[in-house]
Formats: structure tokens, C-alpha cells, sequence
């Protein structure tokens, strides 16, 4: 890289293990750094070392804890530009209030703008994160905003499972768009499942299905899972159908314990996600696989700290 | 209307009939103002009556002209600050940058971001719009958006056609979520048009359909409009695929001359759309419906005015 | 007072009793509001009720559970703001950031800082609290605050004791200042607590007492208390020199259980705190004595509603 | 220049021509780019090459279609900065909306002022241009403004004419501290023509002259002439008055074709210019000289990217 | 007045007097307060009464001293705004460093903008000037400037004075402009005087003049004067070339004691300035004529308060 | 210094001499500057050689005519942001709003807070200060501010002075907390001054004092004094109590003409202060010794700029 001295990596607490990986792979030292909680609940930040006039990049994910992980990225964000440094970039592997985009219903916030009018109130310069809710996101910031995406790494993935005939699954029109994405790469057909109205009773709805899975492999794939209620309730529907099997494919593990009981008793055979989430939930869980996205974001960083084009890490 | 005496609705150039018909509706006089173009191409806004201290409705699409639409829209804003109304509130009926939402391409502006910033130093203080290409945009702007839906006019109008056995065509993936709500609403099967790649070539892409038209009235529903290319394609699948007639509604119709013609080769019948833009090309078209939405809008005006709650326009 | 139709208080979720309590005391319902904690930690809001154009006073206290309090708070402000508030009043009883102040070493956070900017990102006009940690913090914000303070009702409280011959003592220097304005108000010696070192040893240090309390009742005074830490071993130094009470007064009650623990082993008879916090650990603790500053805080919601002078509730 | 690979100069499409000479006097090449003009009228740009890090000039003059041109320009910076540019220059030869730039009636916008702002909204970090309407626009800008002159490049020119016995004519007071600096620098009269009105009625005005023509070559100065309106009425009077000859020079050269044919018609014999604007009405018109000032900008540039004084381009 | 009880209107220590005559002619009480310097030479002002929710008039120039006046200004304005003013409009009848609004000169500040954007940053909602150095200055701020104007004023005064055949002079070209407005107000030749280089002596410079005097009576007029320098150099010229007296007019008396000096040494009969600047140096001058623009002051205040237009002041 | 050629220092008129040590002891010359301050009052200020992309030092104390002073340095801050300097850092000895910092009473100005903010708004990057009224003024500037100390050079002053037996002195309860720093650091008792009512009558105030100073010396420490009042006050009080002898400490000496007379009357033998404030009241007082910090902010220059950590200054 160039002039290593001038860089430096630091963790938030939510994304210790993350921000391991990353150094690793670039074979720098972590920043030295401390983080306290104290019994009144406050949040403590304290740098470790010297970082006036480098090049920081605060890596913290906002995931399960999402409350108490932004307000310390807040903190760190706020403390090193006190200290004088050259650049800080949030690497924020999932930024989980991207969900509330929109006003989708009269006078609630849009608190995916909120979170990012305060991180840019607290200083920070730019911002690198995945597979965003909505790609409208980066306009909320008026910083730049440097978008990964897990897909190529799923499609390689789901090439390598040597599986023939298979069809991708959105679960509904929300994400039809984004799984297109991955029917052309792939160049297998599309499935949309979406929610309808049964014909008589205006309230009830039941999953439907767009397209043919019978005799076929059905891949759901989406952005994150809680509680694996969509994913269950599709992958019935394409089992019903006369699926071969089930697997799906999530960016963000948000996987509840209750989630991962469902994800169990599903017929999906297994579930394949990122790391951009630590999610101790899903642990002990057989089913579930989690490719590591680490390098990606390290690739990301070094391609930033030399000034290269982002764009070269997805051709 | 709560004291008329402190409201005041000013056309911009590009809204002047659409202006006529607010202020036709809710009986009050429009606000006298010039608009000038130079010969060097210069606009120039002149407020021609007392505004110190009122509420000011400033009416102006982005429509078939943007830039020039955009920067007299900013100069009316700066005009009504500096003349010191007591609030200044955007009614842009079609926001034209609204498509430009994202980076889906390496090293491109979000125009959209840009305009919202723009207004927001020129000083407005609410906007009122119509069916933005997504819902996210509000996100972009830190003052209040009120967010009109033409949806509700289309399906009493769908209604009144008094068809039956017809389903709602989304021409892709990206407008399935939106025509899934004219599904629902009208309680009929939804279909979704989408590019897909054939089999063996990379390259070439065929528009494909998820669901079925056989037999079946096909009713197209998309955002806007401008060369009819994308709704022929779509129009000439189904017809293909067996449905026995074809119609297009639009919320906003931008349609160019060429537009125009192909829509006259195409299978469609009938393209409705609404009068959030002026458009001359279609003046002679006897395929083009477009059905007033100015009426919405004054309610919307008057619910502001009177300070009540917008969302009782849709229930 | 003043078009009660315009005003309207609205609780957050740390000060569900609080805002009852106010709203009792003004004799006006609350507004109607939802909260929630989705599974994967995010927080949600929605107003339940017309705002436009009506003056708001959302109420949180940022205590316990300080970064899930702070983030609500900032949604309700955005979301009140999108919803076109006339105007928008934090009541926030306790600022639980407003210990972290100053830079008191190198490469730390002033986290009350981020907070106030955060604040007036979202959109609050107003902010009205309860002894800050120091009075420095109203500099903090742009937007004026409303500073109230407890000592009023800690000293009618202290001369309703029917004690003779006692003295307020300030645990340490940094509160001096404050427990001399109790000590001149109630016209009784102050005394001064204060970390000493040993003259031989360079790390050990002693707690010290400036003044003279053998022979009379010690008045703690003190803004929180966490662990009851400080309290304790102040109290066992006034005791040891021959104290004949101790009693301790502090604004905003923040005791853990293990606190609690602490004031019961401690010589300490009686902790007299107010309820700007919610803390349910101080529940069933006889030595604890809660005084309710929600009339205060209602007193001056109607003064500043009524545009009367906040000063008024000094005098 | 210090570190060439740092630097690149991207045309807009209002300074295609103008980049191109630049560039050449700098002998690098132009940065890649593309601009489409979609058939709605929006506008689209795109960043052909990697700049993340790089110091960027962006060349856009505002001209003779000065919205769609502005408007461009603003998608540049945006797109400029979310790709991570070191800075963002603009190079702006001619600031069209400078004109604008004061309340001289009331109710009207401060143009300049708007443009300035949005242009720092969208990110720019420094402007250079030439020959302002007033000086005072510099201060409409936070940013710093480097402001480049003509007048040396004129004053050459007119030593070059070997005239002698000569005049400098301001066409009226408001360019004639202006022209005073040309009469001094040439060191020769100083002639002010104004509109005065005659003596009985209150609204004739006729073109009167401060100073002595008569056996003298007049030598007209103004910053720009769109009509030839008052170019060609100074040039009457002069010419009556007994002037041998009339030249004008005006920085830039905004006219329309009215203008070309109102020039050939005036005792005008030559109207030299920069070419600060692409002008395709003066193309053939054989008493239009345009002198190029890309030469002094490339100037400019290399010496703000040396980070040497600009100063001493005018020494 | 539209409720008094709303209006309040403050003197700032350099405007005392002038205040007394804006609240005599409205006939309302001055708002109470207190301004202190320290001996260490601190400024402190505060509010004697409540200002909760009024429309706030503070009345300060930036006269003789400005910088003190310009913090003092900058200190109310904060004093106002944390005191929950509904508005702040600065009344501010001399902007001392108007003058200081270009950069005519490398490495200057825009010290103009500097003061505007303190103001905008203290929290000013309103300024309300007279005869700025140059009427882009309303530009440098963001906020609305009401403009007022001496010259109609200065025109009647002038007509009153019963002299025929006299003539408008402007001391140099960059006044000239303003000049002419009064020429033509008054139906008279305007005559321009300017330094001008001498032919053989690059250096030297002489007062010359465009126009003629002799023979008539001399008006010169001005924005302001300090040292009389420049009008007394005017002065001996037209006097020099036959004029029969000489009078000027100034908005702006900032006289020095030198310049008091000067004046009565000149041939000029009598200076005529307004009581924008309270100046003691004055006092005894027979040749000093003051007119005061309180009574414009005080009736700009009624018609911002009363939301009326301020242009019918110059109708 | 890392490359001395990017690195230059100005000074600002109220630090001319402090400026030539600082620069002394880097042994780098002084940027050319010039300031004047016109027969109007208007401060004028220029840079006398180029900047562009320097870093900038501008060193202006704001002491004995602050508002002078801080006008004048908002004008250096803009003249250099005008003129593209690389970085902008304010050094500024004293900043003596910094007394200004809380609303301890109703109604009136946080004049620190209104300075940051304009200094911010002028574009400064960075702050260096010594000794603030209170630590939270950090919190002030959203621009990073570093902060030293005269403590560790007063003492070792004091140990130098080789007295046994003496005692640290806080005039107040408001200087206590310093105090005790002091007391810690050189391991001796701590006594606090206060002002105290007398038991019958509320409105009379005595000066008291905690702790003991019986047959000791003692070393009163405090931020600044102008008058020497509560000095004088304290020093007698110690005396009266059997003080061996009292010298003081202050940071900043403001004295004025009768704070040295009074220093002089009272029984304090010396007082030492810093040359932050350059005061010529003190210039003949034997009774006044000035140690210089002018090396401890060339040191904080010197690290600041080779980017090393400001906490090596105090280990």
C-alpha cells in the first residue's frame, strides 16, 4: 500500500473480529483503541495512539445492538476529527437503519437519514459499506459513499454448489429487481413470490409465485433475515410447488434465536450469509454458512488508501 | 380556507395552466409575477404584488425543459425569501430529476440530491409532489415532502372502464412493488414484464413476462413515459401472449414527438396519464387521456393552509 | 393557557410516567404515539395524531439506557419535523451525556457536543433540562435551552427537616461551587470533601474534608450518583469526625443495584433524589426519597407556551 | 507543473473548444467524459476516467444557454465529488449570471448570489474567472474566487493598432471606473457617455457624452454586449460628435444574431473580444475579432496547481 | 402598529439617540437593557425585560468605533436568540465596513461578508441598512436587507434650497452612477471628476473634470467622508474652473476631528449628512448640516411590522 | 519541522512580540504582514507574501482590547481561506471571552460560543489556547481545539522558589478543582477561599477560608486578574490567619493601571503571571514576574505540524 504509516484501522466494538480479518489480510496493525460501557449505560471512546494527520478508517458495523453501535460510532467519528486526523472513513460492513428509507406511512422518520445527516454532522468523510436496503441511500449522504455488493461472491458460490436447473427466488417485488441481477449472471430464470389477496375476503393474503419452480432447485436470495418468516413462508410455497430443494442466499445475518428455531424447521436446506453481521445466534447452527466479506472490504481499502478506482474490485 | 388573505399561489412558467386550475378550484386569484428569458438566455423573476409575511404557493413542474425550469424555480424561491414571505412551499407536480435517485454506475451524480440541496439553500420550506420515481427521495431533502399518488384516480378510472378479467402489467421488475399496489387495490392478478437474457448469447435480451394475459384485458402501469419504448415492447408480449386489449397509465406524461408516433404503431389503446406536465406533443393524440390532477392538489394546498392532515386526501 | 389547541406534549419511552405527570398538571391529554424495538434492535416511531402546525413537546430523559433513549429521541424530532411541527421542545429531564463535557484526556469524544449537534441536525428549536452537569453545556447548543434546576426544592425540602445545626457538604471541589450556592441559600457552613495524597507515597490517596462537621447533621450535596461510590466514602468521613446524620441529596438518580447496595450498608439515612430518571432498582429502597419535578417541568411548558419568562420560576 | 499525474482538466459541454486550448498550452491531455442531453431535457453526465485523489479543474462557462449549462455544471461537481476528488475547481470563463448580481427593483432575485450558493452546495472548492459584472461577486462566494483580467490583453492590442490620438469611451457611469483604468494604463482621455434626460420632459432620454471626441479615434470598452444596443448608440454619437474612428472591445461576447446585424450597421469598424464564450452567431462576421484568453487560464491553472501566486500573472 | 404589544425595539450603545427618535416617532418605549465594557475590555449586554416570542428591532451602526459596535451587535443578537425571540432584525443605519467588499487588491479579506456571515451566524432574521457602499452588499447576506435611501431625502433638501442653475457633481467615476440618479431626480448636468495621469509623468495625478461648472452652483455629493480629503480636492477644483459656491452632500458623516479641520479650511459652504453615525466631532461645526433619517427608520419598522411593502417609503 | 517551506507564521497586532519569540525559537522568520486601522476605526489587514497551499499560523491574542483584536483576526482567518491556504490554525495565547461561557443570569449573550462560531464560520481549522476559563469551551469549537497549560511551568517555578511548609491557595470554589491540581502535583495541602454570609444578616459577605495557613507560605494560583481585587482580598484574609508570606500565580495578567496599584498596596510579594497578554500596565511593577510560554506553543506549533501527539508536551 501506499505509505502504510499514514493508515490506520480501528474497531468498534461491534465489529472486532471484522476489523481482525481486514488487518489481516493487509498485514497492518489494528489501531489500539478502548471502549467502555458504564453502569449508567453511557458510552466511552478512547483512542489509543497518535493519529493526527493519518488516514482512518473506523470500521463498526450497525446490527444487532444498532442503537448503542451507532451512538459510539458517532463518538469515534467525533473524537478523532478532536484529534486532528487527516480522513476518517466509517467502514460500516451493514448499516442497519437503511431498512427505514422512506415515509411509507404518514409522520414517522426516515431515520436512514437521520443516522446519516449525524454522521456527517460528527465529521466523518467518506463512507464505505454493502449491499444497502435501497441503492437511493448514498444520495441521503452528501459525503461519498462506497457501495460493495455480496452478490458476486454469492453467484460464485452458488456456481460452485454444481447444481443444474435451478431457478432464483425474490421473495417479492421489493427485492425482484436486485435478484434479476442474479438470474442474468447466472443466466437461470427468475421466480418472484409476493403476497396476494384471495379473491373474496379483502384482508387475507397468501404467498404467491411467479414463475415455475417444479422439478427445480429454488435459490431465494434477499438483503437480510430476522426472523426468517418471509423466507420460511416462500420456500413452503416453491416446496409445495415441486422444488428439489431450497437454499438462500442473505447479505446480513440478522438471524433472531427465534429466527434461527424457524430457520430449522424450514425446508430450506441451508442458508448462506456475510460476516458483516456478528451474530452469536447462529453459532451452533448447521445450516447456516457464513462467507466472509472481510477481504472485499480490506481489497476496498487498500484500492482507497492508494487512490485506484473502486469499481476495479467488481470486474 | 383559515384567512385567504395570507395565501398566495404563484405559477412558474412551466405550471402556468396547471396554476389556473388550482387556483380556479379553490377560488382565489393567482399571485402576479413576470417571468423574462433574455436573448443571452438569462431568466429573470419579478414578484408583481406585496408578499411580506404570507404564505407563498410557488407552482412549477420540472417537466420537458428541467434546467431552465429548475433554475427559474430557484430564483422564485430566492425572490419570495428575500421578499420576506412567511413560508415558501414547492408545488412541483412532476420532479423531473427524480429518476436520477442513484449511483448505478461508477462516477455519476445523483441529480436528484443535487436539486433537493439546491432548493433547500434557495431557501424552501416544503415541498408538494407527485408520484416520485421512488419513494426514498423524500430521504434527500431535510425539509418536509408531501408525497400526492395518482393511483387512487387511476383505479376509479380502471373501474369505470368496466372491464372485466383484466390484470395489472409491471413492464419490469423495478415497478412491480408500485403495481402490486394496483393489484391489490383492484383486487386482479399482477404481471411483471422483465428483460431476459436468452440462453446461449450474452448479449441479447428478450422481454420476457412473469404470469399470464391469455384471454385477459392488460393494463399497463409505470411511473412515466417518454419514447413508448419500453411500455410497445411490453404491450406487443402480451398481445402476443394472447391479451385481448391493451392499456397504459402513466403518471406522468413526457412523451416526445416520437413518442407520439410509436405510440400510434403500438398495440396500445389508450395511454392515460395526468397534467402534472405540459406537454404539446400529445395535443392532437386521440390515444392519450390525461386526466386532471390540479383538483389534488388544491386539496392538498387547502389541507396545508388550514394545517390538517394530508393523508385524509387518500383514505 | 394560551390555545391549548395548539400545543401538545408527547411522551418518549424513557418517560412514559414523567409526561403523564406533566400532562396531569396542565390538565391536557397526551398525544398519541407509538414506540417500538423491532427484533433486530431498531427503533421505530410514529405520531399518532394530527401535528401540523401545533408547537410540540417531546419528552425523554436520556438516562438508563442512554443510547436507545438518545436515538428515539432523534426520530421523534425528525419525525416531527417532517410532519411540519410549528415548533419542536425536547423536555429531556436528564442529559445523560452531559458528564462527558470536555476533553479531560487526550483523544476522547465531547460526546454532550455530538449529542447537541445531533439534536439540531434532526431539527429541535428548544431544548429544556434539569441541572446539566455544567452550566457550560447551553453553549453546547445554538438553539436556546431552558436550564431548571432542583436546589429550590432540595432546600424547602432540607429546612421541612426540622434540623438544627448542620452543614452542606460538596464531595469534592468540582461541586463546590454549587453546594456554596445551598450553603449561602440555607445560610450554614459548607464543607469540602476532596481526594488528598499522602505526603509519602505519590499513588495513594485519601478522602479529605475541608471544614468542620463533628457535632452536626452533613447535607450531601451532588448532581448523580451511579454507584453510590463517592457518596459512601464521603459519608464514612464525616461520620469518622463526628457527624451526627448524614442525609444526600442528588438531582437525577442513576443508582444501579449494586448502588443500591452500596447506600444501604452506608451511614448514609436518607437519599433524596428527584424522578427526572425512570430507575426501577431504586423501587423498593426505603432509604431512598423521590421528589417529582414534573410540576416544575409543566410550570415551564405553559410559560413558554404562554411566552412568559422561564425566570418567574425562580423567584 | 509540480506532479502532472495529479491534475486533470475535464471540458463541460458549454467549453469544449475552450478545454481543448488549455490543455494544449499545457500539453496534457483532457480528462475523459461524456454529457448527454436525454429527450426529456435531462441532463446527464458521467466521469470517463479514475480521479479519486486528483486535483480537478472542470471547465464550464456560462453562456449563451446558461441553464442547461449551470445546471451541468452543478451535476459535475456532485460527480466530481462522490468520486473522491482531492478538489474541485471551476473554471468558469464567462459567469453569465453575474449580471444579477443586486435588488435593483424590488422583489426580484440575487442571481449571482443563487448560482454561488448551489455551487458550493454541490461541492466546488475554488472558481476562476474573468472580468466579473462587479468585483463584489467574490464575495458572494465563501470559496476563494480567482479573478482573471482582459483589460492587459485589450490594452496590448490596442498599442498594437498604432493609433494614435485617441480616446477611451465608457458608454455610461457605470462602466466608467472600468474604463478609467484603461485610460490610465494608455494614458489617455477618459470620455463617459450617459443617458440624460432633456430639460422639458421627464421621460425623453437622449445619449449625451462627457469629454471631447471630435478628430480623435474612439475607442469603445464594456464587459459584454448581447444587442449591440449601446455600443451601437455610443458609436452614433461619437461618431457625430466627430470622432475619426470607433473600435469596441468587450470581454465577452454574447451576441445574438440581432446583435451581429445591428454591429454590421454601426459605424462600429471592429468589435474584438475573448473567447471566454463559443459563440456560433459571430462565426462569420468579419468585424468581430475574438483575441483567446485560453492561454491565461492554462496560465492560471498551472500556477494554482503549483501553488505559486496568481498574481503574477498580472505583474 | 398591528400589535404593539408584539414589538420591541432595542438600542445598541452606539445608537442611543437615534433609537430615542425611532420610539419617539412610533411612540412605544424603548425595550430596557444594559451594555457594560469591563476593564479588560470585555463587552456585555443584557436584556432588562422579557422578549420571549417578540419581533425584536435591535438598533446598532457600525459607526466611529466598529469594531466594538460590531461584536456588541453580534452579542445582542445572541442574547435575543437565546432568549426565544420570535425574530431579530438588525437595524443597522451605517455598515462601517460596507466599504470593505471586494478583494481590489491580493491577499485582502471580504471583511463586507465576514460581518454578514457573523450576523447570519449569531442568529439575525432581518437587516435594515441605508445607502450601502455598493448595493451588491445585499448579496453578501443570505437573509432579507431592506435598502433605504438618502437621496430622495437629500433631493427635497436640495430643492429647498432655492438655487437655480447648478449642477450634480460626483468626486469620481465610481460614485458617478449614483450621481447620475440625483441629476436626473433634479433635472440637472452631472459633471464626473477623476484623477487623472498627467501626460509625460507616469506618477502624477491631477483632479480633473468632466463637465462644466462655471458659473454655476456646485452640488457635489457622496456616500460618506472621513478626512474631507477628497471632497475638498473637488471642491478646489470646481471652484478653481468658475463655480459660484459649493455644497455637499454625504449619507455618511464619519468626520475625524482632521476632517472637521479640513472642511472649514474648504471652500465648501456647507456639508450636508444624516444622523446614520453619531459623531461628536461635529458638534460646534456651523458648516455641518444634519437631517435625521430617524423618522424613515421608524417608518421601514412600522410597515415590516405591519407586513406591508417597504417600497411605498420612495413612492 | 518537517519541511519548513510549507510551514509559515504571522503575526496579529495584539501578538507582535510573542510572535517574534515563538518564530525565535523555531528559527523561522515571520510572514509579512500588514494591519492598519483607519481613521474610521475600520480595521484593515493584508498578507505580504504568497500562501498558497502553506500551512498557516496566525497568532492573535485576544486580550486587553479584545474586540479589536477578534475582529481583526476573523479578518486575517478570511484573508487567508481567500487566499488558499493549505490549513489555517488560529494561536491564540488568551482568549478572553473565554470568561463569557454560561447564561448565569437571564437574558444575555454565551459570548464564547458566539466567538467560535464565528471564528468557525470565518474558516479556521484549528485552535491552540492555554489555560480556558473553563475545560468544557473546548465543546465550543466543532474545529479541533488544543489546550495547554501553564501549571507544570508554574510549577516548577514554585518548587524553585525554595520555600518549605507552603500551601496551594484557590481564591474560590470555582478554582478549587484547579487548585487541587496544583496541591497534588507538588504534595501540599489545598485552601479554599470563599466567599461566606454572615449568620444575621443576608446581605453582608466575608471572605473565609477552608483549611489552614498558620506559620505557612502561601501560593495563591488563579486564571487571570484584572483588578487584583479578589487577590488583594484573599491575601489578606491569609495574612490575617498567620500566612508567612503570599505570593500568586495567574495565567493571563490583565491587570489594569489600578489592578497594579492595588497589587502594589497589598501584602502579596510577588505576582507571576505568563506573556500571553501583552499588557504594558505592568511594564515598572517590580512586584510582577512574567515567565514566557512562548516556547510551550512553539514546541505545540512544531508538533502540530510534523503531526506528532500534543500530549508529549506534558509528560
Amino acid at each position: 500500500m501506499r505509505n502504510d504509516s499514514e493508515i490506520k484501522i480501528f474497531p468498534g466494538s461491534a465489529s472486532v473480529e471484522f476489523t481482525k480479518r481486514i488487518c489481516g489480510y493487509l498485514n497492518i496493525s489494528e489501531g489500539e483503541s478502548t471502549v467502555l460501557k458504564f453502569s449508567d449505560g453511557n458510552t466511552y471512546v478512547k483512542i489509543g495512539e497518535k493519529v493526527r494527520g493519518k488516514d482512518i478508517y473506523i470500521v463498526q458495523t450497525i446490527g444487532l445492538d444498532p442503537n448503542n453501535e451507532f451512538m459510539e460510532l458517532l463518538f469515534w467519528v467525533d473524537a478523532f476529527r478532536r484529534s486532528v486526523a487527516n480522513s476518517i472513513t466509517v467502514i460500516m460492513p451493514y448499516f442497519g437503519y437503511a431498512k427505514a428509507d422512506k415515509k411509507d406511512e404518514p409522520r414517522v422518520s426516515i431515520r436512514a437519514r437521520v443516522c446519516a445527516d449525524c454522521l456527517e454532522t460528527a465529521g466523518v468523510d467518506r463512507v464505505v459499506t454493502m449491499d444497502l436496503h435501497s441503492a437511493q441511500i448514498q444520495g441521503f449522504f452528501k459525503k461519498p459513499v462506497d457501495h460493495l455488493y455480496a452478490a458476486n461472491l454469492f453467484c460464485d458460490y452458488i456456481r460452485g454448489m454444481n447444481i443444474t436447473d435451478y431457478v432464483i427466488v425474490s421473495p417479492d417485488e421489493g427485492f425482484a429487481k436486485n435478484a434479476r441481477y442474479y438470474s442474468n449472471k447466472l443466466n437461470v430464470p427468475l421466480v418472484i413470490g409476493s403476497k396476494q389477496r384471495t379473491s373474496h375476503n379483502e384482508k387475507a393474503e397468501i404467498m404467491g409465485l411467479m414463475g415455475y419452480v417444479e422439478g427445480k432447485h429454488a435459490i431465494i436470495v434477499d438483503d437480510f433475515t430476522i426472523s426468517c418468516g418471509t423466507l420460511t413462508e416462500i420456500a413452503n410455497v416453491v416446496k409445495n410447488r415441486g422444488a428439489l430443494s431450497v437454499h438462500a442466499f442473505v447479505s446480513h445475518a440478522l438471524l433472531s434465536k427465534k429466527g434461527v428455531a424457524a430457520l430449522r424447521e424450514s425446508p430450506i436446506e441451508k442458508l448462506v450469509a456475510t460476516d458483516t453481521v456478528h451474530n452469536p445466534n447462529i453459532g451452533g447452527c448447521e445450516k447456516v454458512t457464513v462467507l466472509s466479506v472481510a477481504d472485499m472490504f480490506a481489497k476496498a481499502i487498500r484500492i482507497i488508501h492508494n487512490k485506484e478506482s473502486l469499481h476495479e474490485l467488481f470486474d
